[in-house]
C-alpha cells in the first residue's frame, strides 16, 4: 500500500465518524505532539544500548509499532487537510539537504 | 514513489554522510521531537481561521511543506533504524481502531 | 514555596528513589516532551472556547494540575541537573525580549 | 524572586504588548511544544557523555540558558492564564509520588 493510499483510508475513517470539525490544522498538530510525547516516554529511561534492541523486545515492540503508527496517521491526515503531498515534499527536502550537507562530514553537517 | 523507497533514500543519504553512529532511537526520537515543535511554531500563533487556509499562503506553503517532510523523514529514519515496517504498523492500527471508535459518534469516540 | 526549594525537594525525592544514573540530560529532556505531550492532549480536541474555561471544568481541573506540575517538575530537574538558575535565566530573558519587542506592536512582535 | 513574581513580570510584559488575544490556553500550549522543541534540538546529537557536561560548554550554555528559560516563561503564563498555582500543583504532585513511589527501588518505580 502507498502513502497516498494510507491517507484515504484514514480520510474514509475520519468521515465515516465525522471527525471533521475536530480535524483543524491546529488540533491536528496538537494530537502528533500527544503521540510523539507518547512515543518518547517508551524510550526516555532506556539506555541507549536498551534503546538500540528495543524493537526485540516483546513486551515492548507492540507498544512501538502503536506509536510509530500513531504519529504516521497524525502526519498523513495533518498533509491531508492542509493538501500537502508528504512524499513529494520529503522528496524535495532530500533533494537540498543533498546540497546543505555533502557527503563524509559526519556529525559536523548533522549540527548545521 | 512509495514509502519503502522513500526511507531507502533516506537510509542512503544516511549512511553516505556516516551518521549511523548517531542515528540511534533516542536521538532520533529527540529529532523528531524537535521537527514536530518547528512545525507547530509556524501554527502556534495563527486563529482557527487563518491556521485552514494556511496551506494556500505564499510565504507560508514552502515552510509548511518543509517542516511535514521532516517529520516523516525522521519517522522513516527511527522507523527504518527500529526495523518497524510503518505501512504496516499504520494499517494494523486502522484496524483496531475501527473496533475501539465505533462510525458515527463524532468527539465522544475522538477524546477516548 | 520558591522555585529553588522546589527544585530542592523534587532533588531529595529522586536521591531517596535513587534515580540519578536515569536522570540524565537526555532523559530528562525527553520525559519533559512526555509530559508536554500528555498536557496538549488534554486541550487538542476543545474548542477556542472550552480551552478558554477549560480549568473551571470540575472534571478537566485536576488533569490540568496534574500535567503543568508534571512539566514543571523536569523542567526543575533539568535545570538543576545542568546547574541552571531557572528563574535568573527568565529573568535575564524577559530583560532580551524588552528589547526584542517593543511594547504595543501586537502580534508582529509574537512572530518575530 | 518567586515564581509568582515572575508570573506577574512575564504577564505585565504579555499586557503592554496587547498580547491576550493570542495568548490562549491552546496557543500556550503549542508555544511550550516549539520551546521543548528548540531545547531538545540542543541534545539531540551529543552523546550521554557530552549531554552531562553541555553546561559548562561556553558555546551550548547561553542557548541552554535561553531555552529553559523560554520553556519555563510560557509554562507560567499558561498557568497564569488558567488560573493555576504552579508551585501548589507540583507540590501536591510530589505529594502523590511520595505515596506512588515507594523509596529506594530504583528505575522500576521510574517506569510506572
Amino acid at each position: 500500500m502507498t502513502l497516498e493510499e494510507l491517507s484515504a483510508r484514514q480520510r474514509a475513517f475520519s468521515e465515516a465518524r465525522a471527525w471533521g470539525p475536530w480535524h483543524t490544522p491546529k488540533n491536528l498538530v496538537m494530537a502528533l505532539t500527544g503521540e510523539v510525547g507518547e512515543l518518547t516516554e517508551l524510550f526516555q529511561w532506556l539506555t541507549p544500548e536498551e534503546a538500540a534492541t528495543a524493537a526485540e523486545d516483546p513486551a515492548l515492540r507492540p507498544r512501538i509499532d502503536d506509536e510509530l503508527a500513531d504519529v504516521l496517521l497524525y502526519l498523513v491526515r495533518l498533509a491531508d487537510v492542509l493538501g500537502v503531498d508528504l512524499i513529494e515534499a520529503a522528496n524535495a527536502k532530500i533533494d537540498r539537504n543533498e546540497t546543505r550537507f555533502p557527503p563524509g562530514v559526519g556529525r559536523t553537517a548533522l549540527e548545521k
